[in-house]
């Protein structure tokens, strides 16, 4: 079986620390392909990253569909392209918000996200509704650490007290990191809080992965079959044909 | 005032209708500029279409933005990119499913959607979520015309006899269309359905000018600020940056 | 086109300051007529108040409508006797709770309510529920000036003060005033508070307005089709036969 | 124990039957007293109608307050004037929709509404809200029988069929009859029909008796208090303050 | 009438307050029975608990049903059984929280309640969007003061403040005791907080009287019809069998 | 990792069914236990029998919980006890309702249920509200077999035409098979009608694996911590003392 984990920003050191959590929790006979996106902004922190950050993420679902990849991990919080990438993709393609709030609901009545600048609340907001877990989330906590910092280990505290913080604001029974970049703190920031702490990339691997293991796959019909074939015009004209042809 | 109205397909003959509906309505000082996407695909049917339409759509409000534009309409009842645009722009931008279907809250309790093909039914109905219209909103129900056949007048029958069997169907006060290219049809409609009918196009014009007129524009706080300067990469590295800046 | 302004309170000051504030937006072919209800309350602060003022505006959109008015503007935040009001008009009737709540949803991801008595509140929050605009309100705060204090210059600062606490409170990035009392004092709360601050009686001018551009009126048929003629007792009566012929 | 059951509307034959029905299901000690609005529509079929029935209900509660009446019901299936009459009285009021679907919570998992035009359906709609129903409530089933004619015996037919029709297109467990006209009905529809059908007049009325019972009433804080006293201007004006001085 | 009140734990003490409390509002010819469950846990404070106290609750059912008895209360604010007695039971079945609940809807706009340990909060918010009351229920308030130690008169006090400082926090117009255990504290409660204070013991007996008073029981069709006969096999077999039969 | 299969009801060749659906799907390291019931009902097909299942199905976690079992299934589609089984186990546990619904949500827009009597629809539609997938099923469609017929090969037919008729009303991605005893069905039914067909038996499998091999189990506070030690009387006193030791 093979997964591919597509980081759809473009900075490569995130794509690194995001394979290695996907490849810790793959079953043996699994190969998780970390990719990062051939386009687009360095990290996505806005809708207008988000929107930048889609093709890219696009481009590399439709190069996994040429390559006979079985499933996909779109690993940024925001799940960018989530709709479309099902669209192309024949298996099965998970967020890592979907993944990471969908498991959180399995361990505890309620829990909270932590995650990086204060203007992503609402797209985080928008997707617990969009998953139906809005009775499960009590909470979404900025800690304004920008996205391409949170390698320094210096901002590691600052997102633990942030976790303790949001556990007891909310009376949570878990915590839900809200950024690829922060999948590997996941097992240490569950000793020191004390309550299970999900990391999205994890969580949507092992999903995806037990999605081909049932032989479960998209519908063929409706809103998620194959995008009907167009005209396309400029900058993305050659990429999308390619993306529309799979 | 200038309102551009942005279609954001790459198809020229649609803005033509798209302008005359906007101009049609719009006050005598108002300019209507209405520009058609300069890249991405000739019409918008599946999520994959609509992420590739966005990059061309926020290039345009990008250029609006330098040029003074006081505000914009998204002509695709999608709403595509809009919350990438009211990051971008500093006056008003409004969606034509946004403008319509809140405009139909005001004459009665309970408005049908008419649209084009069944797999863009789900987003209509995200799109009642979003803008808080679920309980005004008595159905979605797709025509199964291609956005491109529109224009054939033979289509126009089928319209009508949708919007009859919808209001029928829904016990519904009024008509949405949804679609752009139906613009035009709105009066037409409304007279031979005898229920208002509402173009997203006219509304979504009329209500970006009232919105200028009463000097309200985004907040310059939180989630709608300017996006974040960032490093981008790849086919829509030169293009980003411009977006960024402005 | 004519667009008369209703204040169902039976206070004239207020109507001057009401009429003042439409016409300061209304296009220039546009007459606005501000009227104040020939009975009733002085102010509307209860749900008594409310109940003995509708039948005053209901006399006046009957007169309206006899003297061929376009659209009608209720001019206290309750919005009362909208439904009433609907059925007996031909043209479009906006509540200013109803114009300013829809207006602020245009405007970011959430707003605050700044009102006056704490007592109606409750009323402020049914009716977020009514237009569905739930999830775009974040909070109803009370400021506990009566209606007929606001003219009170000392009061402005009160006012202005719990607009700042419920931005910060609420995390809001609009303040709705949550009374036509409150009209004039949009734009200098707005350059005060850093954030578009809404006056619902302007808000709904303009969209009467435009509604009446779009030549969009109340469905025929169904709930706000004119009222079936009614055989009317006692102190009304008189009074009631006539808005039922209209 | 006294109770005053109130019909809103002017039509002493429709009080005849809802003062039969109420004291059918009043314990020993209770006084159940069955009055005729003195002001107002002959019957309650739109918004105009139950606007202009409310100030005659309320008369009625301030004259009950006058006279130490301990709780009441307000007799129609709008719930008019419910919030107003609350604030009015010391001692419980009731509206008759309210407590015959919340009596229907407690009978099964769903009930339907069979009621009398089709224009009130949404209000019934509204109501199920209000009351947090919804879930409940699996349809509202107009006759298009007029109030006034429910007293002609050819219509009982049309009743029990639609009754009988709602039960199975919604697979409901209960019958809630929409009006207080109804009210004599609900024996003979059960037994025909095979499920409880419910008549809110005779609900109401043992609602209140059990509050009384149980020394509840209205907090004497907030949104229900006394209304504020003001100065009442025209027709209303006497009438009026002596509502507002009890 | 007979209505038999159960306490589904095994602490008799608390059956005789509960009892008290019951009889305390029945009318006259109202015969209040109040029993004990016969197996199960001491008291009921944690999903494990009400899993094994509702077999003994369901035994109490089917030997009333043999015993002609024409309502019931299931006297513990987990409604426990709820469900599955309405399967057994001829006539009403009513649980505590769903009466407290309700009736504090006819009150005021909302209400808070007051419990025992924090671990059963989150049943009682699961109980108030059963019964359709989340828009009602502001709070729900843990006390941490175990079941069986309620009966201490020290912990009165601390109840009272917990009351008060949730009236205070939720700004609510009323408290529901969230333990059958606190039914007799209801009125000096009250009288001490200053808003109407609701046991649902009291709350439940009389709409069980009031259900039997309107001849309304469950549908004999659908969901809550006689549970289908089955074999039973091990510990409860015997007991599981005569209850199938009533 | 060791994950125990439990079959609530007390019919052993549904366990054999269960089991070989549940091995079928798990990694080469994972030992699966398929265990039936000790006690209760043959068949779990209303709110009475569940009831009656619930202890025996407690009294198979607690004996895991001492065996070092890692995670457990509940293999019945009311996911019975769900709760207290949290409690009572420090691994994961899964309902099979809540692992199927949450599966069909990854898989497109909506999907329908299809499960055995009518009686049980109501049940099934309370448990995707207490999973947040009501946005995602559009139907719960009954086809009255029971339970224990399942296995009848004449049975089939009528299933497939059920899932076929359920697609067809709903406009369904995904059918969801409503019952363990359907768990072998999954795979000939999804060739058949053309869509997923999703057994919760193999899909909470393979979730209870992928939260064993994440590290995650149920948080130690709040609700969901081991039930505190209770005294227990009469029929299961000596079972449940066991219980509340584990």
């Amino acid at each position: 079986m093979r997964i591919r984990v597509i980081n759809p920003n473009t900075t490569a050191a995130m794509t690194a620390v995001i394979g290695r959590c996907a490849r810790a929790v793959a079953a043996p006979g699994t190969v998780v392909e970390a990719v990062t996106s051939p386009m687009g902004p360095a990290s996505i922190e806005s809708h207008y990253d988000e929107a930048l950050a889609v093709p890219g993420l696009l481009a590399e679902i439709a190069r996994g569909e040429a390559e006979g990849v079985d499933g996909y991990v779109i690993a940024c919080f925001g799940d960018p392209g989530l709709s479309a990438a099902r669209e192309l993709a024949r298996g099965p393609v998970l967020g890592i918000a979907e993944a990471a709030m969908r498991t959180a609901t399995h361990l505890g009545r309620g829990f909270s996200v932590v995650t990086t600048l204060a203007r992503t609340v609402g797209q985080a907001v928008d997707l617990t509704e969009r998953y139906g877990v809005q009775r499960f989330c009590r909470g979404v906590h900025a800690t304004d650490i920008p996205v391409l910092e949170l390698e320094d280990p210096k901002v590691r505290g600052v997102i633990a007290d942030a976790c303790r913080a949001a556990v007891a604001a909310d009376d949570s029974d878990a915590v839900v990191l809200g950024c690829a970049g922060m999948a590997d703190l996941c097992h240490e920031l569950s000793d020191e809080i004390g309550v299970p702490v999900i990391d999205g990339v994890a969580a949507a691997t092992v999903t995806v992965q037990s999605l081909v293991t049932l032989g479960l796959r998209k519908s063929g019909r409706g809103e998620f079959a194959s995008p009907p074939p167009k005209r396309y015009t400029g900058l993305l004209s050659e990429f999308a044909t390619d993306g529309a042809e799979s």
